[in-house]
């Protein structure tokens, strides 16, 4: 067995953990890199040992074959981990700190950086305004489900926790600060979301949850969160949320029946593209059920946040439009409620920091929220499957058994 | 020939100028009135000598039998008038007082309102929030289009010119904050617009003008403005914008022309739901042109502020989708590129102050911007008809000659 | 006895309950009433039987002989009551309506209050932007720690509860939104106070401790309460602050045990003018203490908010400037760390539906944070005895008993 | 003559221009230069050659002796440049390149300047956050009223200019983004500018009147300069600003005379703590005067932008307060009013590039606002001197007679 080893995505349906060289200061080829970025220097990187580094539903999309993700793609891109050697531009970082990787890659030097949106950084990705690790279409930088990792960007893009021990006591909880937990308080706050809200939120997936968790955290009077999948309602509901079976039939009515009223302040979108309809129509893909019910639900004036993945291109997509990504939408209805939307990845580098300190004075428990469960790199395999069946978990792999030894 | 005429819409295609009574400080049964608003009391309310009252596109929808509007409903919610009479509440305006008029009825005394969403109110229209005079589905409160009308919750929504010399001298450009220019200005604030920016407006009629000038007055590097109807888009150039001939192919080529790079920071959709298509579609409806081509002209991480109307039923509409307001919207691109969205009416109250101010000391020339053209009263008619037409102007109905009497 | 009694000011340190009028829809001459409100017309208003009245450390200031308020004032801005009857121009209220009123007294009409500052109404009290109940220069509104009392522009000001038998149970929550959450609350706010912010909070009287239940609402991960006296810090202890005994010498030190470092991200002067001296200097009034203080101990970038009153006139100010309102302030140290800082009377309207919604829902213990303690109306001059002495209670006059069966 | 030449501060009034060594990779020590910044490597930086670099009124705090700058500190902070060597490092920069340097070196990863607060930055100054070129207690970084120039973390500061000949045609107007342009617009923004707003700038120095020009460029109704040198105010009237002579009294009734009303909007306090009375105290340095003054004549609600300097530490100051930076401010005015205030450092990075769009699309002169006046570098200590006395001009050096090629 090789130092590195991760995972890497076979076809559809399958991933398998496999060697890999060791990352250098510089990005090789390799599957889905893009030809511009072949041979980059990195001298602004650090090599980590990974400590922690979760299953995401968006990596879901690509191991369904809802995407053109090459095969041979190292899969990953929330990353917790130690800086084992730094680059001679580094600055900032040492060897030994642990540190927290937003999953968008960003260089801190463009407009947009500059303007705190990291999410669409204009220098990482030849293709398009955005990256992230292991993931396709965004420049090719090798994913994280693996030992060792390059993160570029170093003294700008981690965050490193103040203090390793009281670090390693929550790691199962600041794993989430990579992606989830932002991407779940982005959606809440673009949503509005606000001391003495009423909020809906979409799915009761990993994001959903976290979502949820979030609005709890910003001081939310009631979270309710919709889903059709049992197991998922339940988790949302062992830490104090209100839920909406949407297999039942009107989400309106269900959130009548708890508020009183059938529209909340603030929605959230935690699905995206790959929803399905509610009601009868909840057994087939509905892509575009979760953004019209948001508008039902949301009251005149609230807003809706969309961390819910959409796409440019979906082979897969359940019509002609959807495989571009065009969605029937009841734009009518938004504009006579005079909603506002906010879409696009979470800039995770506006949150982190203050959600490590949420984490860090015991203000939140998002590893309980979202039912964190870490298992060895290994399995992975097993844990993507398991994910993809709905488990009302959020799997993180353990490279180095670090997870297991501290929170065993 | 009664005391009080005004506007009404008989059919689709046809309006027509008629007696009236006099308003009181009741509203009364008639043609739209909802049933729950039928002898309203309104001592709140000042009745108005109309000054100066505008057409308005979103007349137009109506008078194009693209709405529900009931035959006999008596148009127009851009109204500028004089304070009449005042009812038994009302405590800060005075007989002689010179106001505008917010499109936006509102009561002052709702959640929406204490939150500045004013054209969202909760008391003014049983149907939803939100209300206008003189439109369909909005509580039945009578147009003002006329020589005399009746204004509820007086303090709260009417603006008092501070010197009545001054403002008659402004009359043609102050005419312009009952409706467009704070609908141009919020389409521009809520798409980001400031200082250096690049803008991007869909649409040249009157709030694409309004729009345009408003980003100039908002510190804005370059505001293009895209039509197809080369006589607005002359009118768009003669105030400084730059523009996009969108039936001669793709905007953003155009766009590259002008800023060297294809996309703008911001972009306002000033067309709504009755969109043309673009190139050589331009001949068709194609109610999601511009929202679908405003994202790919929007560069990442750029905001789109949407005033044009999208509706919840468009009797008229090109397909059963669009019937109930359902378009085809490329969320996908959207997201990709992180945009946000805002829709809605325009709060004109939150506005309407500010651009006074402008006005009065000589920073925008509105009424210029957009081709005012003060006309009878009575020729209200054939102002539809030259509107309906693209004219390249702004109707100003004058009901007592004093818009004449002042600008002659 | 009188159908009415009231709390009324006699003279330096002493309050007397008295026989009064029953309130009219007219504001009546009396102590402390502009001449220019006196014969007001208040058909906007309603009449309320007070079913909770607090006393607030900003009536001590006038009892304590530190203002020119004038013998025969009635105190109270603090109310929560049940309407018993309504002016002829009330729409949206209705007889047996359990509501909340904000302390400060506000038009709903005029350019502040249409942008929400309703803490500066213009139009409410002819000396100057801003009025209160109850209160010195502050236009002569009749107090509130009464049996009965008028509040004028009713629609707009009170805050309807939306539900009686819920409301009454959680009555000693809800009595604090008429003035001391939402002021703490604005503190926060105002303050930058965020999910993951430590703050410190200077003050440990009522409004200090609602602002340090305020900061938890919003997610503070640390929240460090500052005072000299022992009681109240320990009551700030009891909900979980961490504390800080100014008595005891440099905050700053303090802090360092805490956080590890000496600074917060934001702090809250919940003191105003009539602040001691730190450390050996405590015994003495030093009324720039505070703010100097919090600037020292407050990060770069930081910003300070001050709901803590500093007057115009101080009759017994401890130098000719302090008369004046004038205090010697260290702004080269607040300029060299880029501060910002907020000042002014809370405009609770902005906030108290929100608060509202997290009392209702269980998500703050508000009456607990700052040790709400009910006592009879008669009683009120023994409260302010002990509120005067230091007591780490906050008074809850009861005219009704209402509280006391709701309580019991 | 060496190839590098520079403006060093030798004693109190007394600057001269003498040879240098030429800037490397490296911060070496000197005059002023922080023992841990000695020997620290710049890798990130560029070497400039400087194009043109501006006296500033914060340089006059130092030359006048004010500060406890030691001789032989080479000045200047307002660069603008081209690029003639880069560090291993620079990625985003080549050779060639023009270039404006904020004033505020910041290293783009520390929290400060991840959030933006660049005027902040926690890495550059060992001494506390924020940094400056040429300044004292700023870290030691050399000055750059120079030929060359380091700047340190190149690809973060600096801000290129999109094209060079366009540059050039404008390098008067662009040499202003590095310091007084940003300064003034913030100011403006921190005081609530707007579309329709009505503003006081309080000097009519080159940071006054940039402020003055920031206010028309955000679309103010009115802009109103005040100052007691009248060629200064002479300037403020020749782009469109109403002005008032502090030195004839009252200002608030100056400003009636002009608006009606003797209140703006909003205020900018553009001196700093070098103020000198109004009225007949104008003879006297008054430090407090600006402020205490512009809380008199900002509206209740309206905001207050400090970027006039305020020091911690004065040896020059009128009395032992002042020395140490503490001034007799009128907070209970202030409170009463429910100002807020903005201090610090501009970050200048959060507008630069915004102000260079409006400049290179002809939407402000702002060169010929602060009256700009290009002289060569050699002329540097008749700058100084004739800045000193207050001529109304801005003092642009010339090191390489490049600006008098552009613009002559």
């Amino acid at each position: 067995m090789s130092e590195n080893r991760g995972v890497v995505y076979k076809g559809p349906g399958e991933v398998e953990v496999v060697d890999l060289d060791m990352p250098e200061f510089v990005l090789r080829d390799g599957p889905g890199v893009n030809p511009a970025n072949v041979g980059r220097k990195v001298n602004h990187g650090v090599i980590l040992k990974v400590v922690s580094t979760n299953i995401c539903g968006s990596d879901q999309h690509m191991v369904r074959g809802r995407t053109t993700a090459p095969a041979g793609l190292v899969l990953g891109h929330e990353i917790t981990g130690e800086v084992v050697e730094k680059g001679p531009d580094v600055e900032f970082l040492d060897v030994g700190d642990l540190v927290s990787v937003p999953f968008n890659i960003a260089c801190g030097r463009c407009r947009n950086c500059k303007e705190r949106a990291t999410g669409i950084c204009l220098n990482v990705n030849p293709d398009r305004p955005g990256s992230a690790y292991g993931y396709v279409d965004m420049g090719g930088w090798v994913g994280g489900q693996t030992r060792y990792v390059l993160v570029p960007y170093a003294d700008f893009n981690a965050l490193k926790f103040p203090d390793r021990d009281r670090a390693m006591a929550k790691i199962l909880d600041l794993t989430m600060l990579s992606d989830i937990f932002p991407t779940g308080f982005h959606g809440c706050v673009s949503a509005g979301v606000g001391v003495g809200s009423t909020v809906y939120i979409a799915g009761a997936g990993p994001v959903g949850l976290a979502a949820a968790a979030s609005a709890q955290l910003l001081g939310a009077a009631a979270v309710i969160v919709g889903d059709l999948n049992p197991e998922r309602l339940a988790q949302a509901r062992a830490f104090g949320c209100e839920t909406v079976d949407v297999s039942k039939g009107d989400p309106g009515e269900q959130i009548a029946e708890i508020l009183g009223v059938p529209e909340v302040d603030s929605a959230v979108d935690a699905v995206g593209f790959e929803a399905r309809g509610h009601g009868d129509g909840s057994a087939q893909e509905a892509p575009a059920t979760v953004l019209n019910s948001v508008m039902e639900l949301t009251r005149a004036g609230g807003a809706i946040g969309i961390p819910g993945l959409y796409v440019t291109g979906d082979p897969g997509g359940v019509d002609e439009a959807a495989k571009v990504g065009s969605l029937s939408i009841r734009i009518g209805l938004g504009w006579a409620k005079s909603h506002a939307f906010t879409t696009g990845q979470c800039p995770v580098m506006k949150y982190h920091r203050g959600l490590m300190m949420a984490i860090l004075h015991d203000k939140v428990s998002i590893a309980e929220a979202v039912n964190a469960k870490p298992i060895p790199l290994e399995d992975a395999p097993q844990g993507y499957r398991d994910f993809d069946r709905g488990a009302a978990a959020k799997y993180v792999l353990d490279p180095h058994g670090m997870v297991a030894a501290a929170t065993g």
